[in-house]
């Protein structure tokens, strides 16, 4: 195999199996070349990577060593990203009764989901997480994008109990904005004790289901290292019971009289 | 830039753009490469992509032609996975009450979901597609993973109507299994009519809920081009009222006494 065939195959490996542990050994066997000439690929591989702002390759030295495929969004590509995103969510035409706005076109768009999965793995890169928690459905494929780049299981937490989850543990919370009392429940055996945690949700406003979620995460002795939100905006009527969140959008006024929708980057970019 | 540093790149953006139409000039102007050299680049990519089946690149002539990566699992591959993710459902640890098998630590791994979504995506490679269906909840992580593929959006059918999301279109219909009448909804806005689908869940027995989604597509005069499910068992009361499926994996027999669990590959192998 030749080195720019070689470049093809490494690249997507790597892309396919992002933060995993990749020894020299193995891709010199797959690809019937010597370490060295491997080590160059992955040079070269790295150099352009950091170029495109797409992520980055760590070595692990040692014998047990090897290379891991960092995926990122840059700062710079996130918030052009951001850019965009707020000023699609400004259109009039998302409005909905209650001054809600209308989200789902873009939650169901792939490429804006997986490019919001990577901004969270990449504001949690130096977390130590080991699931993606989220509480359906919105959320999930948030949690999925970003569960994808850091290489980890997503957990999801329900409203109400399902006969294929086996047992599970519930607790119930009053939502912020309607102040009645609600249930979540986590399978049992979904969640060893003690893990590492992130929060992913796709919308905050004072913050009720996060809490309920990390008050359920406490029963499983979880560490909740990270919460991601993709968009806040304001409760009038109370005040947010969350802090150390980040936020990509925020919401900031949605006038109905006017149909004027105000949306800025979130306090992630602040 | 070398050819060996283009064909990381190329091979990224080919990745991250499944069946995408990307022009020669495009790539040229962005490595600042002659098309000759960009188009042996593309030949190298394609060669590789055949050769660990992952996909191939197909070429349109014409002024407004150029490439796109179709991402496929070959049968191989794909019976593979299924057959290792057959013998890890065999487990008799994941037995429930009611003879339900735990599935949501496997529908959590984001790679074992990811190869999911490239089987449906094989599958449905050459049928006309638009916008890939689920119904909430589980269902969702399998059809993103196969819009991501597909490179189409997302549309999530409901249970019950969401303030979040405008006016929407319910019908009721009779769950197979509880013989229950059950709504779904879906958001007007959500759906153009006479759009080309695909249906993806996690799993069917009579196929109560897949009819559902039928008739509720059919009040968006959506053509349903094809319909996929992960894992399918018989429904000892009634008879399937869905043909014309794909499933990939197929629950012949739970056995709680003796704890025995039968897995088999899915019709999509017959």
């Amino acid at each position: 195999m030749k080195r720019s065939e070689r470049l093809v195959a490494i690249t997507n490996y790597l892309l396919e199996h992002p933060r995993q542990l990749i020894s020299l050994p193995f891709f010199a066997e797959q690809f019937g070349a010597a370490k060295s000439s491997i080590s160059e690929d992955l040079d070269i591989a790295d150099q352009m990577f950091q170029k495109q702002g797409i992520g980055k390759l760590v070595s692990v030295a040692g014998a047990a060593g090897g290379v891991k495929y960092i995926p990122m969004l840059s700062k710079e590509n996130a918030e052009l990203f951001i850019d965009q995103l707020c000023e699609r969510l400004e259109d009039p035409d998302r409005l909905l009764p209650g001054g809600y706005l209308y989200m789902s076109d873009l939650l169901g768009d792939p490429e804006t989901v997986r490019n919001i999965g990577k901004i969270f793995a990449s504001a949690f890169a130096d977390r130590d997480i080991d699931y993606v928690v989220t509480v359906a459905t919105k959320g999930i494929p948030l949690a999925y994008a970003t569960a994808n780049v850091l290489n980890v299981p997503v957990i999801i937490v329900r409203r109400d109990p399902k006969v294929t989850e086996g047992s599970t543990v519930s607790i119930n919370y009053v939502s912020g904005s309607s102040r009645k009392i609600q249930t979540m429940v986590l399978a049992k055996r979904s969640l060893p004790e003690g893990s590492n945690v992130c929060i992913i949700d796709d919308f905050m406003k004072a913050g009720g289901t996060v809490n309920g979620m990390k008050s359920l995460l406490s029963e499983f002795q979880a560490n909740v290292n990270g919460i991601g939100v993709l968009a806040e905006a304001e409760d009038e009527e109370e005040e947010r019971v969350v802090n150390d969140y980040i936020s990509l959008i925020q919401i900031q006024d949605v006038d109905i009289k006017s149909r004027k929708i105000e949306v800025v980057k979130g306090n992630y970019f602040n």
